[in-house]
């Protein structure tokens, strides 16, 4: 990744010439980056942390960076001197890539001189931020699919070059099996899809012609589009005289791609074409406007389709209701919250560990955010966090400590796995979780609670 | 911006090898990028253009890139070999970055060999997809303000770094004032401003310290974020003494922030306090959730607010229904055409010109798309794209073509303008416009025309 320190908000850089100039910069503080809840979202994947820490380890302001920052005519000569000698000398916990997480938990917890925690504020929200979304949006994608495969495809709708590349990346940590991006593919060793558009059809002079020409040219991987001029009176019957000729040369044709018109009925007399033509291994994938609640909705219809391709929805991430944001929690051993005018949108004072909690049958029950010198006890009491005369007691139970430490005093201590194994380690820690915790309409809601003591000490300030 | 050239989707790359192993790949292909719309947006601005450009001008498959695509198995050594010598050798017209345009239009239109002009659309789309849909977001809270600066600061809601760079610099195309993010108003030449967050507050032992240490750092620059723990009971007032101190000293505050509550009703307050205690000219800026159409709710209800901070529903485009398709128009002269269920989606074929007609006032009247050869005739009839019955004779009055020539068989012809010309010509281009057809709700209807030649060659293709 280039050099994006000055990837930033004017405010922070004026904040920082503020705290060096009351001589606040190098007091210690803690930040929290957390995920707020703004709809029904139940969870989230969190992703991005191998870019956050490229990010923090090239953090240095170049000379063109200082002057450009000069001729703004806002920084003393003093300050910016201190500028160019800023690194990152803190230290960082965040939970790996991939896994699930709720609003409310501390997901990355920054102690560092204040002046550079507050400085890497914008930056690291902006990759989390975008990668969580789409890490999350695929997580519903690929749960609605039950298995069939998700082919991630919306890099022409992404929101600029980086929104495709690094979409593509988190698309497969939340559960995509491919992408049809190249350079993505490239950068993160991802496998990567792709046939042909209407526009190869268009190119020859008839439909026929395009399939065998297509056929011809990639035999072992021939799916082809169907929708360019009719699909039940031309795509299909086309394909399937193509498919029969690939057959006769014992070639195995992949299938079909339906990217128009009803997906149900389309794929149900595909499905019946294909079959009595001999050809029941080829598949029906569909594209055009999916995501998880239009393959639900297919699939209750029994559309016959074997493969999504899923574009706009996903790597914009449609109608993900959480985002992430990042608070003063202590400043010099001094808890500090946002007071507000919700209860639930107070943030979580002092330096915190999060904890997930399982029961004796291994399925996540719980998570707890508690001080972080405090011990679990057996057995352990959970109290709802606001509700607090709501508890349960567990004798039988194991815990685990979410956040692991990826930089120690400004040493990173933590190296990234490949998006590969980010994307197993997910579909693991999904899979210690009920199912009914994913379902996209109501599901049901994990609990995530605060320690007696958190809630204490958070309630002693508000009432302060 | 850096080498992208693999930034495409795998079909771009399977199809070019199908071209080559046709032997079609050097035929000359024309193929037009228009919006689709998708929902009541009227208009958009156009814009992406400086970097389509770059991505074309460093057009070129390294080795790296030859090597990876080599180690996918599926392309032949023979077409790798091509694909490595490949640059862009054909011509593009586009129309000028910040121009006012409407679906249906082509807005870039390539001739190139089939190959070229194919293996472009992933990245152009890209790019012009993301900063047209920032720039006509822009534009709408821009509209709706009425006046009042707009200042862009979504950077942390950007779907990643480079969707905030270039996020900022459409913003500002499409009518923001200023932006927060340093980056890309270095890369840009963009207004940057920014203050202080609630961080800085809770930082300091009490809000009357945070914003006379504020005062003190930034005495000409001073905005307080005056919401923190209470904005009437506590951050006005502490305000309105710093402010007063401030002024005692020959400065001049700049004025407060409201971030959260009732913008409407603190603003008001807050513009008496203000000015009460003589600070008539101390600004109301407002952020939050904002965009058009909470600016306009909340000016109709008489809010006091002088300067908007608008955040991710700018920089993510939020609900802006246009998108940009690119579709083959023209194959070594012979027009072609997607038909589709719909009328309204079947796309124009040929190679095309595009006409904005103005009245003897000199407002834009309608948008006319042409063939390449037509003459426009006085006077001039224009019939409605589809309800061919309707139609217009003017007699007095002028015309324009949008597109411009950007390439000439390779050679760039054109260069960018800074991004503050662009800004300047797209808000001279709009006041060409009746303000009726910017209206937020039930916009009037701009009339884009198909000339009576296109019509019939459409209509030919049809049928056949």
């Amino acid at each position: 990744m280039k050099n994006i320190s000055l990837l930033t908000d004017l405010y922070q850089l004026t904040m920082l010439q503020g705290y060096y100039a009351n001589g606040k910069h190098n007091q210690t503080a803690i930040f929290d980056m957390f995920l707020r809840q703004q709809s029904e979202a139940s969870y989230a994947v969190f992703a991005g942390l191998e870019q956050v820490i490229e990010y923090i380890n090239n953090l240095k302001f170049d000379n063109g960076s200082i002057e450009y920052l000069r001729d703004l005519k806002l920084f003393s000569d003093d300050f910016l001197k201190y500028l160019e000698k800023l690194r990152f000398e803190g230290s960082i916990w965040a939970v790996p890539e991939g896994t699930v997480v709720f609003a409310g938990e501390p997901l990355i917890t920054i102690k560092a001189p204040l002046a550079q925690a507050q400085l890497i504020e914008t930056a690291l929200l902006n990759i989390v931020n975008h990668q969580t979304l789409i890490a999350t949006k695929a997580s519903r994608v690929a749960w609605a699919a039950q298995g069939a495969p998700v082919i991630e495809f919306g890099l022409r709708r992404a929101h600029s070059p980086d929104a495709g590349v690094y979409g593509s990346r988190a698309a497969i940590i939340g559960g995509a099996s491919a992408t049809s991006n190249v350079l993505s593919s490239k950068l993160f060793d991802l496998n990567v899809k792709g046939t042909h558009a209407h526009s190869w059809v268009k190119s020859f002079d008839n439909e026929l012609d395009a399939f065998e020409a297509y056929a011809k040219a990639f035999p072992d991987n021939c799916l082809l589009l169907v929708d360019t001029y009719d699909t039940l009176k031309s795509g299909l019957p086309n394909a399937v005289k193509v498919f029969d000729k690939l057959a006769n040369k014992g070639h195995k044709p992949i299938g079909i791609r339906l990217d128009s018109g009803d997906l149900a009925y389309l794929s149900k007399e595909a499905r019946i074409a294909l079959d009595n033509a001999g050809h029941k291994d080829a598949i029906i994938f569909a594209s055009g406007d999916i995501d998880e609640t239009v393959i639900q909705s297919l699939t209750l219809q029994g559309a016959k389709i074997d493969a999504w391709g899923v574009g706009t929805r996903l790597i914009t991430g449609k109608g993900v209701g959480m985002t992430g944001v990042y608070k003063l929690a202590e400043i010099d051993g001094a808890p500090k919250m946002k007071v507000s005018d919700s209860s639930q949108r107070a943030t979580n004072p002092g330096h915190k560990k999060l904890w997930r909690i399982y029961d004796k049958t291994g399925k996540a029950f719980a998570d707890l955010i508690a001080l972080q010198d405090e011990k679990l006890t057996k057995p352990l009491t959970l109290t709802h966090p606001i509700e607090r005369w709501k508890t349960t007691t567990l004798i039988d139970y194991t815990a685990k400590e979410l956040q692991i430490p990826v930089y120690k005093s400004g040493k990173q201590v933590y190296k990234s796995p490949s998006v590969r194994q980010i994307a197993d380690y997910s579909k693991n820690n999904k899979s210690t979780f009920w199912d009914e915790y994913f379902r996209l309409a109501n599901p049901h809601i994990y609990k995530v609670n605060l320690s007696d003591k958190l809630y204490e000490l958070k309630n002693s300030m508000i009432i302060r």
